[in-house]
């Protein structure tokens, strides 16, 4: 009678499953039996299927018959791969417990480490290492997380007693804690273990370890995975989990062992080279946590030139086999080599589009591929500015290149008053000893990032990298002061609000504000953009007020106008004088006064554009917001306003009063100004069909496109669209030119998608404005929404910040709903997006798929969504 | 070869039409026709019918061949009945020319009156009238308005030379003019009638008619009309127009003729007796407009017996055939009686609700025609308060009790300010010589209307009815001074401000504010509420927050409450303190001592309400809005606030600013804030659930059920049921007792209706939150929307207030989406819609339709939505 299998043994010469048993084996078992079918050295271990979970919730949290013997079977296994052995004196074997399902999910069990130690094994360790202190700690790490993680009890309870230690010490820091002081932790752990549970800590190792195992079944199984998987559409064979144990190995047993991270190209730049950082003598948190400053990879090549040799014919193997560029972490430990992880590596924007590029030249990948393998965002990064290289620029200090591109701001030393100033539109550099994950915030609103300590892979690095920031890293050179508020770099000192400028592709630390320039973009990102509109389906178009954006726009590949706010013109310069004699005007005959004058700075305006995107379409909006806004807001202003104008400041602020809105996102704006005032539309329509006659009659292909805003009702549309056809028929007449032009309308109203087959009647276009149309789809206040989105998106409720990601269950759905009720009614309606989501992928995605003709954003996203719509129409082919 | 017919004619013993000739004949044409066919005296005449117009639109303008002699034809029939001629000199033939198609439509050409009228004709009008004024005014109002209407000259322009002649004259009224100034305004007229047009003024009646007939033709197919019938899906069909000439018939030819209209029972009580007022040698406009005091019928008997037993015995043959009361305008012209018309009447609630019940115990109607005959909305008349009838009453004068019901307030003399003091909450009662239609809004506004001069079917008393609004008309014990501001009553002098109160049902006006007493309502109500419940299938619930509201509306036949808002109940005297401090608390624990203090009150709040609603649902929505409407708003309050509590102003303005949002319509409110202080949430949990277990221990039966508002996503319900449950569970084991209840949430987010299947996997009911649905859907401030809203309203752009009348294109659509996708997930979830919606007619026949399970309103509503819930299941029937 044969037995089922349910543990899967992975490691040297015997791999039972492969990387196709992902259902069964979870994604981590499967990747690690993938990885050692390659023959890529991974510390071994085995995996116990996701069948024995099922059967183990089906049976009243029984396991099935054998599986006891198949696991001692397999630590047999593992005990001669490793010759150690479970709890042993001199050469104890150790192990992570990890689950693993086949898709990741929130809530899972964490991960246990150096489970198998207990009084004996952790003299073993000591006589290993010849480090009783890190024995001791690995063993004080091993019960508090086992204590936590298995057995329920608060983190808090183990911190309090560590920080009781150290206080009884009199020191501060973890590490000045010495061998003696951790064993009495040890003790105390286990007390609280005791105390709290009211058994004793587990010191067997197979007990630990199936205490372990139970955790990890039980925690697929609470409400939060539970939930997670009913609202992810996740079946529950997919959720199911594996449990996965392989032996610890460690880099820190002396001057033949090791540790370091490696990439198998320049995650920077993409150069097509080995690269990497390792120490000698050292755990994998050295590295990462940028405490000691590592070596090259080069280095390793003098030091121990056979495992060198190893690591970067495994880096060939890796990336020909996932072709893809890999980041691997490894260990040394008695002079073997072992490979603890590989994944596609963070690269830079430059490295990811010089990477992609380059591998279909090298026939690894194809255009599609490396077209997909490129996230939308990193773009951006190629598009920031850098130094001027006619500066001339005195470097006061020289760090690593941990993120390339250029950044000036004003020096903060900590993430909260990066933050703060950035709240109020000041440009900032981060200035830390190190970074960790608290100061993502501040990171996040720096301009850059200078570190006093940490290599290329410390968190600042990769935290930036990612980010698209400038950051330069392990910059020796300087001391920082976090408590003072100040940084020395030689003799110089620095304050808080010091201006630097940093050079994130040198690791050059410059002060004062150097002059930056815009990037040049590179070939291979040139080639990237041109297989990308090969592919695309979906239009890219721009959001942009002025001529000059208009221009940057269009190197970018912008193709038209998506979205030009009329009201930023209002504000400039003597303008807005006349804005403001035309909303205090008495009567219609007033306002037209004011109109008048406004009308050639208007057109003016757009002369520019049309100018500036000949041959293109250039969708105008028309007035849109509440005509209080273009009062001065202080008393201070009013009266100031008030002697220029020669008008009692009092009455000012009545009619300031008399304008004020409970809710002016919900108030009188959009085509609500238009129908009550058609003399604004008409000035408006006058200027655009003025502007485009003056170009048209140059040589100039002006396309206009006059788009009506926040209409709700059909009605609201024909009664503007009469307004704006009038226009364009007495200028024509006038001027005895004719210009083809559109009258749409902004979708930004629920009302609006759900009639969107009446409005299309008198609708030539439909532009989705999905920032208002997400304000009232939630009910959400963008302005206001900062008192609770963040708890929203932190708890879970959201998955992202709505007005950054198109929301598509709810939003989205208006938008097709809009889409598809339009084209019934007028079969070539055109349809776009003007909200800040047609540059954000997943957004440009959904529009690709809900038929979208267009999308527009700011300039420099426009290759970002040129890229993400050419992923959208490959994803569809697929 | 026969030929086709065009025209029909209508009068005497001749009729060429029918009733059932709606669409070749028009609405207005085939009424006409029925009413021939009845044997009821109308002024003769023809319709040309609907296909002359289709012809001449399909053949460019070009009538078809012999319509001519058709029209010459029915001109001599005409002539002949009328025993008077086109243009004579001595008994001229007038007609009035007017557009009537199958369906009414706005932008149709409006009534011409007097055509025929020319320099002969007038001369015979005036020796057939003995008056030549009236002569002259007959041709300058029919010059102008055949100028107007038919040729498009601006109204204004024949105004400004009615103005000019005026001041010409130094008089103000243009009763004021004599017939040589009416004379000399018709070649005034004329003049402007050849400047505009460069034609002659038509001199020839028959020619006066095709031009007419064309305005008419042409009029049916103008953009206005077009667009309407588009919007409104009328078929071109029904659309098309018939032109209706009939002969004038004039009631102030001297002392045998006469005017008046009546009722077939009486319009106020439903008493079942003739009912009417008249007025000898009088115009039909004298009478409406209220200048001259009419007589009762009655009188008519005396003055012109014969007249007045032909106009009874047509009085019931009209309400056998119509099966309804009717309302009729007659003309005596040289002792014969012309009917002028006849509609089903106009009734207060009152006579409504009795007359319906008596038609069915006479046997003329069923009981289904009896609950589809009245206005739902007419029923909250009934429920008005009236004067107690215990109060020592002594009036100051006497009027016609023109509309029933009591009111008490402030005197006001024009509408403008009656607005004005009830915007600021002040009762008001309008004191007017007489009204015109711009004192709508001002009579809308008042509690109760007063004139002076006046009768039953006066402008005051028609649209007073209509408003269900105490009016006393024609009260000629008074005179008003709107200038000065006061009127006089006898030796009385009232000024504006000085209460008075107005018994609308005796007639009487009384000094100062008199009690009022809720109504007795009759047992025709109560017979004819039991009959729409035996009909009606949706429920019907209340929006109440008190015990007493709860009772009233169950009196009203509430079967449960929708709605009780829980804030209201936080701004009641001492608990206000408790919520501030709660507001102001500085963390968790602070929050929760000032919850503490709140909860005893809100525990005896739902006691009282529980009891109230024994054995019926009731539907507690959590706290709602924004924290900082608790907060004092003005600089004084908050200083009181912060001497009161100890803290310093500053701190209390820093809060303030703090919680300060730009649109706290979408801001931190509703469950936002359960999630961000879940404690809130879990006191009022706990209040509602030891509430219910009191009352159960005293034999009540309490079914609470918890509605969490402003859900836009099911996270959100899904973290607040599980506050709500748990607060249960703790309840219900303390107390060892267990109340049924269930968790719900309120739809009034577009984004809650459109993932309503995802939503109701955490409800157990929805209830449709109309008012914030219609402000999200439309993007439109309820607040601030008087901006605009009107000037929507009134150009046609909205039909009616979407936050009265429920959008159904729209917000309907949202609703019918949410039920639908709700259900589809669980096929028992329980929907009702709390809206203000909920009591209004039309949306209630919406929600029916919708599939809804009830509604729910304010208690006075409550009858209202009975009935129309009754009239939307007859109407489903059928």
């Amino acid at each position: 009678m044969s037995q089922d299998k349910y543990v899967y043994f992975f490691g040297g010469d015997q791999t039972d499953g492969s990387a196709e048993m992902r259902s069964l084996l979870g994604g981590k078992g499967a990747n690690l039996a993938e990885m050692t079918g390659l023959g890529i050295p991974v510390p071994p271990g085995f995996t116990i299927s996701t069948g024995v979970g099922q059967l183990y919730h089906e049976n009243s949290n029984q396991y099935p018959d054998g599986l006891d013997e198949q696991i001692d079977e397999n630590l047999r296994k593992l005990e001669e791969a490793m010759e150690a052995k479970f709890g042993d004196t001199e050469n104890p074997l150790l192990v992570s417990v990890r689950s693993g399902a086949a898709v990741s999910m929130p809530g899972m069990m964490d991960t246990i480490l150096n489970l198998g130690l207990n009084d004996d094994a952790v003299k073993g360790l000591t006589a290993k290492s010849g480090n009783e202190r890190f024995a001791y700690d690995a063993y004080r790490r091993f019960v508090q997380m086992f204590g936590n993680v298995v057995l329920g009890i608060e983190h808090n309870a183990f911190e309090h007693l560590l920080e009781a230690k150290k206080a009884a010490k009199g020191v501060t820091l973890d590490t000045e804690l010495d061998a003696n002081d951790l064993a009495e932790l040890v003790s105390e752990f286990k007390a609280l273990v005791k105390e709290e549970t009211g058994a004793d800590f587990p010191d067997e190792p197979r007990r630990q370890l199936d205490m372990a195992r139970d955790a990890v079944f039980e925690s697929s199984n609470n409400e939060r995975a539970t939930i997670y998987r009913r609202l992810n559409n996740i079946s529950e064979e997919l959720g199911r989990t594996a449990v996965n144990v392989q032996a610890m190995v460690f880099g820190n047993m002396g001057e033949t062992s090791g540790t370091g991270v490696a990439f198998t190209r320049d995650p920077s730049t993409g150069e097509n080279s080995f690269y990497g950082e390792f120490l000698m003598n050292a755990q994998g948190e050295d590295v990462v946590a940028g405490i000691r400053t590592p070596l090259p990879i080069d280095e390793l090549r003098q030091v121990m030139p056979a495992a060198y040799e190893q690591l970067t014919a495994i880096g060939d193997t890796l990336e020909a086999h996932y072709r893809d560029m890999q980041d691997v972490e490894f260990t040394i430990q008695d002079k073997r080599l072992y490979m603890l992880q590989t994944r596609s590596g963070k690269r830079t924007g430059a490295a990811a589009v010089r990477t992609a590029v380059e591998m279909v030249n090298e026939g690894l990948i194809d255009k599609a591929t490396a077209l997909t393998r490129i996230p939308p965002d990193d773009l951006e990064q190629l598009l920031h500015p850098m130094i001027d290289p006619s500066a001339a620029v005195a470097p006061i200090a020289k760090g690593l290149p941990a993120s390339p591109g250029a950044a000036v701001g004003k020096v903060v030393f900590t993430a909260d008053r990066a933050e703060e100033l950035a709240a109020d539109d000041e440009k900032v550099i981060l200035v830390r000893t190190e970074t960790s994950p608290e100061d993502i915030g501040g990171m996040h609103a720096a301009e850059g990032i200078l570190t006093a300590r940490g290599g290329m892979t410390s968190h600042a690095a990769v935290v930036a990298r990612g980010m698209g920031k400038c950051c330069v890293a392990g910059c020796n050179d300087i001391t920082v002061n976090e408590a003072s508020k100040e940084f020395q770099a030689g003799d110089l000192q620095l304050t808080e609000g010091d201006y630097i400028t940093l050079n994130g592709s040198t690791g050059e630390v410059i002060e004062g504000s150097v002059k930056l320039i815009a990037p040049e973009l590179s070939g291979d990102f040139a080639t990237l953009m041109e297989w990308a509109d090969e592919f695309r389906k979906l239009g890219v178009r721009t959001n942009a007020d002025t001529p000059g954006d208009s221009r940057t726009a269009r190197e970018f590949g912008a193709e038209g106008i998506g979205l030009c706010r009329t009201e930023h013109m209002f504000f400039e310069g003597e303008r807005i004088d006349a804005v403001r004699e035309m909303i205090l005007a008495k009567d219609e005959t007033g306002r037209k006064a004011a109109l008048d004058k406004l009308l050639p700075y208007q057109r003016e305006d757009f002369v520019g554009i049309f100018e500036a995107m000949d041959g293109y379409p250039v969708t105008i909006r028309t007035l849109d917001p509440p005509l209080h806004e273009f009062l001065p807001h202080t008393d201070e202003d009013v009266k100031a306003l008030a002697d220029k104008i020669g008008v009692p400041a009092e009455t000012l602020h009545q009619q300031r009063e008399a304008l004020h809105e409970f809710n002016p996102m919900l108030g009188h704006r959009g085509c609500r100004l238009g129908i009550v005032y058609p003399e604004i539309t008409e000035m408006q329509a006058r200027a655009i069909f003025e502007a485009a006659v003056e170009v048209t009659k140059r040589g100039v292909k002006a396309i206009p496109e006059i788009m009506i805003p926040l209409v709700g009702h059909v009605q609201e549309l024909a009664l503007q669209r009469e307004v704006v056809v009038d226009a364009a028929k007495k200028v024509f007449e006038e001027t005895a030119t004719e210009v083809e032009y559109l009258v749409g309308t902004m979708i930004e109203l629920p009302r609006a998608a759900l009639t969107a087959n009446e409005i299309a009647q008198e609708a030539e276009f439909f532009s989705f404005g999905t920032n208002d149309l997400t304000q009232t789809t939630f009910g959400m206040s963008r302005d206001d929404a900062g008192k609770f989105l963040g708890d929203y998106v932190d708890g879970g409720i959201l998955e992202h910040d709505p007005f950054q990601v198109l929301d598509q269950r709810g939003v989205g759905q208006l938008v097709q709903i809009g889409t598809d009720k339009g084209r019934e009614t007028r079969a070539d309606l055109k349809v776009g997006i003007c909200g800040e989501h047609g540059g954000e992928p997943s957004s440009v995605l959904f529009c690709h798929d809900a038929g979208l003709d267009y999308v527009s954003c700011s300039p420099f996203r426009v290759p970002v969504a040129r890229l993400a719509a050419a992923q959208a129409a490959i994803a569809e082919k697929s």
